[in-house]
């Protein structure tokens, strides 16, 4: 079992760097508190006696030794947060895995394949798009020149840069890691395993996720004088889109989400015709077909709005991934587990993107949730019962235990 | 006749205070450029020989003693401009009242009643709503406490300690000035003239105007792990009141607008559902019943979608007025002088706002309007052309001379 006090205490500390007055945490990809929190977490690394690597792209691995030279079982997943986070998103997965190789230590037990920690650049995308970021370019997924020529959300800085900046641009390489496994513990995000008063999600896949920016351009005109016939309005042809994909949603129903969370309208004033409008379009499904027809209806209908109303819409793919089905065995063990800690469990998808889903690309992947309360994430509010944590993380230990010892 | 040249120096000169690069004018109500433009027009005044009072609410107003001490007839308008305004809106009718004043001066020319030239506070509304708020505190239509009190957009400041900062929170009283009439030279600021092909615009009366801000409460969220019947998306239910707000106008048809020109999402971010969304809505009708009608449907809409979503809808009314109808006399007398001056015409209707609709309230109140290319304004790319400022300005020369002598 693991000592469920030091877990909560290493995330406690973790939480400190880029912590929000009232509670919660702002730690954007390759800011000054990610920086913070990464130094800090490599150290907790080298104190368990971890060999620390940083690949080029900022992905930082800490290694135990396992008494064969055999790929090692790796866990692992990311500390940024969104600007307005909470304390597990991430954190507990890394936090988990150090409680996990410090358990071992303790216990004098010595794994026959090498365990690794990871924690991974940039999953979040809140500030540089795509998310998973880190973890696609490991397992070779985007090549390491484009992401590093990414441009975070306010244009302000590349990912390169700010990887130099904070010391994190490694020399490991990227691309064909050598990988037996990988199992991912995370907060569930969503209401499910609290609704279902479970408390250990066996996870079977992630949702496909389609990110795009779509870029209405106008011309900016007088909101009393100008004949509705006369507009090119950039503004009322986003809000007419996002109106578009809620009926989309509804109609496709199923697993089918939709959600525009951002929209910038220039010049933004009350009587003045929008002249530019970026939006954000986030779709996710379970499933692969209806998930690309309803990228395709919505970008039809966005160039059809468009052209009626003679304005220019530019469209971007931010991240485009389909569903992801983990290793069916490693699905099996991760179940088997949790019934053995006499935990009750839920076979369910992950509705948010993880790193986990890159790296099954490369070796048979899985995932443990344990319950948010209320579903909240990306949320200061974000919360999970301390027992709960440390169920998962007694989760984690069994299943890598039986990993690293096949 | 005007003098073109000095008619089109002072517009350039005035010009110059809140210069955007590239053209164009940034001189938001009560900013330091409204202060370096107000204290240029007012030594203008001077140089002029005029009276210059300023009002409790920054009214500015310019008198030509006349030949008997009569209710003096008075022109004006505004040189307030949006954010990103061009050099004609307002400031026309302002130069052009000056311009009548020098010509009658270099003439030798003294009427019978005095001639007022007038700028009024904060007609755009762009910085501080509801517009026409300085004519509208003049005619007694806003009580001056709640006028000083209001909050620009931003929050950072007040019009009276605005008014106070930059030196304008003048001495006369407002609430029922004594004015014979009232006439207003101003740029169409939209396409009809240009595309009838006529000079003057013979403006009969002014369209209503309800401008509202709805501002949507909901929880924010994970995009990817919260079931959609979950939700509480404010930035959806304000989109989708948006689209209702196209469908209303495109239903009622005849002279209904409807814009959305303002939009905030918070916290703005692709995988986060809103939690609060500010949307402003500007309605306008030449009739009021439908335009009442529309905005008792728009609330309606809003509170349903709030309510169907469990988001929490606020709505504040930010200006709201009647449709406006000018003097049918001083609307003949314009046409006539017009015409005298071989000029084309044509009777329209205004879309904007103007602070004529609001002296209409205490006096025989009428417009005079010039074409506007391509109908562009609230834009940097505002024009009109120089002859046909001066040809407004000579219809403004002579129906102010048959006012002032009546
Ligand atoms: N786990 C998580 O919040 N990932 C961020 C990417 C997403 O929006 O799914
Ligand atoms: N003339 C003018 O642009 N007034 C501003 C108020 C409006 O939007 O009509």
């Amino acid at each position: 079992r693991v000592d469920g006090v030091r877990l909560l205490q290493r995330l406690q500390d973790l939480g400190q760097f880029g912590a929000l007055e009232g509670g919660g945490t702002n730690r954007l990809a390759l800011s000054d508190a990610d920086k913070a929190g990464r130094d800090w977490t490599v150290q907790q690394m080298r104190d368990l006696g971890m060999a620390v690597q940083v690949d080029a792209i900022g992905n930082v691995v800490g290694t135990c030794a396992g008494m064969q030279d055999l790929p090692p079982v790796m866990t692992g997943s990311h500390i940024d947060t969104v600007r307005t986070g909470g304390l597990y998103d991430g954190n507990y997965g890394v936090m988990a895995g150090l409680e996990v190789v410090a358990t071992l230590r303790a216990a004098g037990v010595r794994t026959r394949r090498p365990i690794q920690v990871a924690f991974f650049t940039n999953e979040e995308g809140a500030r540089f798009q795509p998310d998973m970021m880190g973890s696609l370019v490991m397992v070779g997924g985007m090549p390491l020149q484009a992401a590093l020529a990414t441009q975070a959300v306010d244009n302000a800085a590349t990912v390169g840069d700010e990887l130099a900046r904070i010391g994190y641009a490694g020399s490991a390489p990227v691309g064909a890691p050598v990988v037996d496994s990988f199992v991912e513990l995370h907060i569930e995000q969503g209401p499910v395993l609290e609704q279902q008063d479970r408390l250990i999600g066996v996870v079977q896949g992630v949702q496909g996720i389609c990110w795009m920016q779509l870029r209405f351009t106008g011309t900016s005109n007088h909101a009393g004088t100008t004949p509705m016939a006369l507009r090119h309005d950039a503004g009322m042809c986003a809000m007419r889109c996002a109106a578009f994909i809620h009926n989309l949603v509804v109609r496709y129903g199923g697993s089918q989400l939709g959600t525009v969370g951002g929209l910038q309208l220039k010049p933004n004033l009350i009587n003045v015709i929008a002249q530019e409008a970026v939006m954000t379009v986030d779709l996710r499904n379970t499933q692969a077909a209806p998930l690309r027809q309803a990228q395709a209806e919505v970008l039809a209908f966005a160039n059809r709005i468009a052209s009626e109303n003679g304005v220019q819409c530019e469209h971007r793919q931010l991240a485009d991934f389909e569903p992801v089905d983990f290793d069916a065995d490693l699905v099996d063990c991760v179940e088997q587990h949790a019934h053995a800690l006499g935990l009750s469990t839920l076979r369910m998808p992950s509705g948010a993107g993880h790193d986990a889903q890159m790296l099954a690309r490369v070796c048979p992947s899985a995932m443990v949730f344990v319950p948010s309360r209320q579903g909240l994430s990306h949320n200061v509010h974000e919360h999970t019962d301390p027992d709960q944590l440390v169920h998962g993380a007694n989760v984690l230990l069994q299943v890598l235990l039986h990993q690293a010892n096949r």
